[in-house]
């Protein structure tokens, strides 16, 4: 079990880990009222992941938190409709104690529950997004965990200014990764492609909900390494930032040039329907 | 300026983005009574890192908040004795808010001030470490920040178990980098050698003093490329841990084999002498 936070109440503790070495884990859910957007995922993915860092949590007491979270919060944010849109964040660490980087034996991790407002939904005829400057590294270890180590994402996104929704990162490679907070999701000539989960910082929710949904209808997917030519050559019809928040977002403007903006996918598949 | 949080009396704010994304600093430092060890050299590392994440901080703020740690902190780990041993630790954050990874513009950084009892020391005769299984992934544009991103070592440290001292990790091509939470310095018989600052997680503050010290006495010090062959090997005369807070330990056993211990340098060189 877990200690239970209300970032409304108060913050961690002085001591906890989370603060002292982004020991832990996040996740972002989009809710309507009581319910959530793939929701069972979120959970599913925080415990599969806790576990790949030793942190113990089990299923059903997140539930229970969540369902506790939903009492408290869906209110405050939906302006009193029932199925109003707000965002449930759920903060996971190790918890607090152990000597320096050593977590102590048997600590009990805390878990801190926030809440705000649904952000403005961006622009479904498409957006501008450009290249990051900031390279970006990810340990095989902990490739694909929605971790507190984020200092990457949080330095590319200082980068995105004026009209820019999202900059896209590379690996030293110079195989484009991911967004700050978004996968990437290209409509090719020759299918869908998106960058292996292998390569990923994080392996996003609606990532894998969206490849699994195109590979159910019959639709050509396949993850490999993705390059600028990619992007911007002739093949390419359409290139998607999926988001759980925001969904499949697609994009209008890349680096100053425009690309094809294909935006059927959202009308297709749409998550949003999909409430737990 | 920055908003001070004392770590006996409360913890950051919920919204604080050091908890969210590891996105600030820390700095730990060895302390007699009222004087820390190398403390000017740990204040400009943090200022000058700050800089380096775009978190604003003046040097004078920094060293009024210290003094005012030593008024409230001193005493009550030095069992009253006006020299005693103590560890102040500063973790700075950005602050709060934002959109997100995005910070928010003008935000006040956060600064946590928090102190503990000196840990006991290692075996001056040579500690037993080992080789870690955690691979260590270096983002250039961070090389040597002592960030709150410490996930990597937290992992590292959970091997070490038993009598184990520390764990050293590796780079992907298999380069020797440093241990969870010391730099590596080896004796050889051409000289000092150390793994290059580019290449460094943590660019310890003890490492550059001593290699300063070393070259100031007309010893040959080479910052290279670290391999298993250049400590296991003949030409290998000692291999130290550096650690601020700890000093200069020698290596007594590596992966169970045993190394040729040398123990001059903490003699040679004693930061701890060094009080400021």
């Amino acid at each position: 079990m877990f200690n239970l936070y209300w970032a409304d109440e108060r913050g961690l503790p002085a001591g906890d880990r989370g603060a002292a070495y982004g020991d832990g884990l996040f996740e972002t859910i989009s809710m309507r009222g009581g319910k959530g957007v793939l929701l069972a995922r979120h959970l599913d993915r925080m415990v599969r992941d806790a576990g790949r860092l030793g942190i113990p949590i089990a299923l059903a007491d997140l539930r229970k938190a969540c369902t506790a979270a939903v009492t408290r919060y869906a209110g405050r944010y939906t302006n009193q409709q029932i199925d109003g849109d707000w965002v449930l964040k759920l903060t996971l660490t190790r918890g607090e104690g152990g000597r320096g980087y050593q977590p102590g034996l048997g600590i009990r991790p805390n878990l801190m529950m926030s809440a705000s407002a649904m952000p403005t939904m961006p622009d479904a005829s498409g957006v501008a997004v450009d290249f990051s400057r900031v390279p970006l590294t990810v340990n095989p270890l902990f490739a694909g965990i929605k971790s507190l180590n984020r200092l990457e994402q949080v330095m590319a996104a200082r980068e995105i200014d004026g009209d820019l929704f999202e900059v896209i990162m590379s690996d030293s490679a110079g195989n484009l990764i991911e967004g700050t907070r978004t996968n990437l999701l290209l409509k090719t000539s020759e299918g869908w492609v998106t960058p292996p989960a292998k390569d990923l910082a994080v392996a996003g929710i609606l990532r894998q909900w969206m490849l699994e949904k195109l590979r159910a209808k019959g639709e050509v997917v396949t993850e490999r390494d993705v390059n600028i030519g990619d992007i911007m050559g002739s093949h390419c019809l359409g290139l998607y930032l999926l988001n759980s928040v925001m969904g499949a977002v697609p994009v209008g403007v890349l680096a100053g040039q425009d690309l094809p903006v294909d935006d059927g996918l959202a009308t297709i598949f749409n998550p949003f329907e999909l409430l737990e």
